[in-house]
């Protein structure tokens, strides 16, 4: 695609749209808004836009679209594979401006909010109000608006699902300028194509998301962890789809090994409640009683202690809780603090084969000399698997990289998996996606993003 | 779209793919095959081919496009909006042969399943091998492959979601044949564009569904439902929303008025277990333990008795919730017997605007001069409303059905509702559709199409 050329003409327009102080240009836009947080990707935007309201999303489109020039949408630019980086130049549309929470409508049980809130503070303001808003990812200072772009999961996906199950209605703005709603504040909706789940996940690629109204639940009143040492990985591991399949689904089950626990005591310099073991899960159960919940661990407790835990590690209390769950929360930061360099493989397997998966690619880091870490949701079968630069050269680093990568999402194709669980495909996995689907699919996605974006203006090199 | 004229070549080369056994043509495909349940639209396909297998319907589907012949899918025929009807001719690909259940995967919870399973058959299995297939639409003869056109929605709905929430992944073949995977047995994906979901409820329109992997849930142990009297429509729809806002969402929330309550005990010949109020609601829930349930429907019974019900009916016998809910099941069969044509309305409505809809829908009755009877889903928004012809002349019987149809399609946009909850757009819904979206949604949706199926031979003059 060719695209316009930024000229000063185009900044006097942005400048008009959102005033001086909202838009900085060239060397004025810092080098934290070339990259996001794994540092891959690199790419300087002509301007920086900070937009407010709905209104100034579609003006900037629409002199975007006119003088045909990029436009990437950035949130708090936490996301891992590029997505967020205007690699082509042209409009950084910047909503982490847009923070409002606009509604909660009680009797519909939803929350209405523009995209820029962060995470942590929509699930702050929902539990405050007696409601739950269940998707959890780990990464607690990303916008919804990035949530939605990536249909973000979580630890609670087990029992709860995606962010895309969520979403009940967005206010977007097309590329062309014009604000369409899809959806609405309706639990169910057969009335022509699904064009509101195909724009979650779309990662800013066919239009930018303006408004969100999302579904909450009631709050459960009763939660309750429980922490499963098991002898090896591969046990532990092994232990997921019998748990899940008894009488209640635990609200995550995640696996932790003591590599990566070390590393997280190292870096919040405290420690973990146990030590005795090479593997655990972490489980947790909530719901509407005591009863319920009690009943949930305990049956899940024996599932384990059958399988061959040695013991099992009641946590209800809130500070030993926090103690878990907060070095659960620094895995990613602590693995991230123990090296030079990352990159990240977000694979998701069916869950029977999690436990395959995360033993190949220690195989993987043998043979292709590299340290690997990981962690994830065992219960869902996405899997965050680290590759660690450590003291490698440029050119070692970047070919060990790639044969590992080889290595990884080979093996997750093999064994029934998807290229992303929840981080998306951005710039820096889209050759994996690539191999992963059909030239038929390919031609269907390149044909759809044509339906939305004919100029190819959106997040220009992304996805496919 | 100009299509091909359907050949005695046609006829040949179908029967080559399928055996002469399973190709009609002409005449000899039988009246029933030219409609649907509701028999408003009628159309007779040039042949009607009884596949059986992926790859016959990939030769059907190379074979049309190469000659640009209308194919039009069909399951068991039981929509009601006229969208298994091939209104152009041409091939009428009937799936309701293929009636294998291919693998229950019971570490990934999943079920894969042929088109032409029907959906009682289905929840049969599931129950069977210890597990529940949540979407729970009223018409168990449907098959999975048209629920997963309309994007089938149910009685359980509140709790557990639609029939788009249980697609893993879909076996498709495309306009021109391609077979094609979509989605896989995973828990989580944002691996490129979201096309599973936007093939679910496409209503045949952008490929064919040869297979379809479904999510599973561990069977709940115990359930309980509660009839709830009610003084009237109006105080029994105005409870729900503190219902559901509760500690346990209820499986299902449905509500029942006398008359169709009535009919439906005509019809059966059969009482029903309450007759002493004017409307009711039908409370279900559903859990791993006694304490859970029971928690679940005391809060509820509160809520109704504390909002000025009389009393509440628990039916906790095998044969008392027989009585209520085959007297429910019936509801749309009773309706039917008791008239001589009918159209349905299957708006869905935010929650909190339920009551104010059904109660309007009184008004156009009376207004307009037919009998209106309703039923549905009050704890999802989704209602059932039927507008009955009786012994009104032809042309009486259209414009009074217009004009009804007119005011309960303009109420729900103006309560922010979407045309249909669960049965689709098909052919009877298109203007409707029509009047509720932008045409920069419909450019969109046109374009979705085009990307698919750029000759639009698949299901012509559907939704858009």
């Amino acid at each position: 695609m060719d695209y316009g050329t930024f000229e000063p003409s185009d900044l006097a327009a942005l400048r008009a749209i959102c005033g001086d102080d909202r838009v900085t240009a060239g060397a004025d836009v810092g080098t934290d808004f070339c990259h996001d947080e794994l540092g891959g990707a690199f790419g300087r935007p002509d301007a920086r836009v900070r937009v407010l309201s709905t209104a100034e999303i579609s003006a900037v489109m629409k002199h975007a679209s006119t003088r045909r020039i990029p436009v990437t949408v950035r949130g708090s630019g936490t996301g891992l594979v590029g997505g967020a980086v205007p690699v082509r130049g042209g409009i950084l549309l910047d909503t982490s401006g847009m923070t409002r929470i606009l509604e909660l409508d009680e009797a519909n049980m939803t929350l209405t909010v523009e995209p820029g809130v962060l995470l942590t503070d929509l699930a702050k303001y929902a539990e405050e109000h007696g409601f739950l808003y269940p998707p959890d990812p780990g990464e607690k200072t990303a916008t919804i608006g990035g949530n939605i772009s990536t249909n973000a999961g979580g630890m609670r996906a087990v029992k709860y699902g995606v962010t895309r199950d969520y979403v009940r209605a967005l206010e977007v703005v097309l590329a062309d300028g014009t604000v369409a709603t899809l959806g609405g504040k309706v639990a169910k909706n057969s009335s022509g194509y699904d064009l509101k789940d195909l724009v979650v996940g779309s990662e800013g690629t066919l239009c930018v998301v303006a408004k969100a109204v999302l579904r909450l639940l009631p709050l459960p009143k009763f939660k309750m962890s429980l922490l499963v040492p098991f002898r090896d990985l591969g046990a532990a591991i092994r232990t997921v789809p019998e748990v899940i399949r008894g009488a209640s689904v635990p609200t995550a089950v995640e696996f932790m090994e003591r590599d990566v626990i070390l590393a997280a005591e190292t870096f919040q310099g405290r420690k973990f409640p146990d030590r005795s073991a090479d593997a655990y899960l972490l489980l947790t159960f909530d719901g509407a009683s005591r009863e319920e919940v009690d009943l949930a661990w305990k049956a899940a407790a024996e599932t384990c202690l059958a399988a061959g835990a040695p013991d099992v590690f009641l946590s209800d209390t809130a500070e030993r809780n926090e103690s878990i769950w907060s070095a659960r929360g620094a895995f990613l930061e602590a693995i991230k603090a123990s090296t030079t360099e990352m990159d990240e493989c977000d694979v998701v397997v069916p869950r029977s084969r999690v436990a395959e998966f995360v033993l190949f690619s220690r195989e993987v880091a043998k043979r292709r000399g590299v340290r690997i870490q990981s962690f994830g949701h065992a219960g869902d079968g996405n899997l965050h698997i680290y590759v660690l630069r450590d003291d490698l050269g440029e050119a070692e680093w970047k070919e060990r990289l790639g044969a590992a990568f080889d290595d990884l999402y080979g093996k997750a194709r093999e064994l029934g998996g998807q290229v992303s669980g929840e981080h998306g495909i951005g710039l820096a996995k889209k050759p994996y996606l690539a191999e992963s689907i059909s030239p038929e699919i390919r031609a269907l996605m390149r044909g759809v993003k044509a339906a939305f974006d004919p100029q190819g203006i959106l997040n220009p090199d992304k996805i496919v």
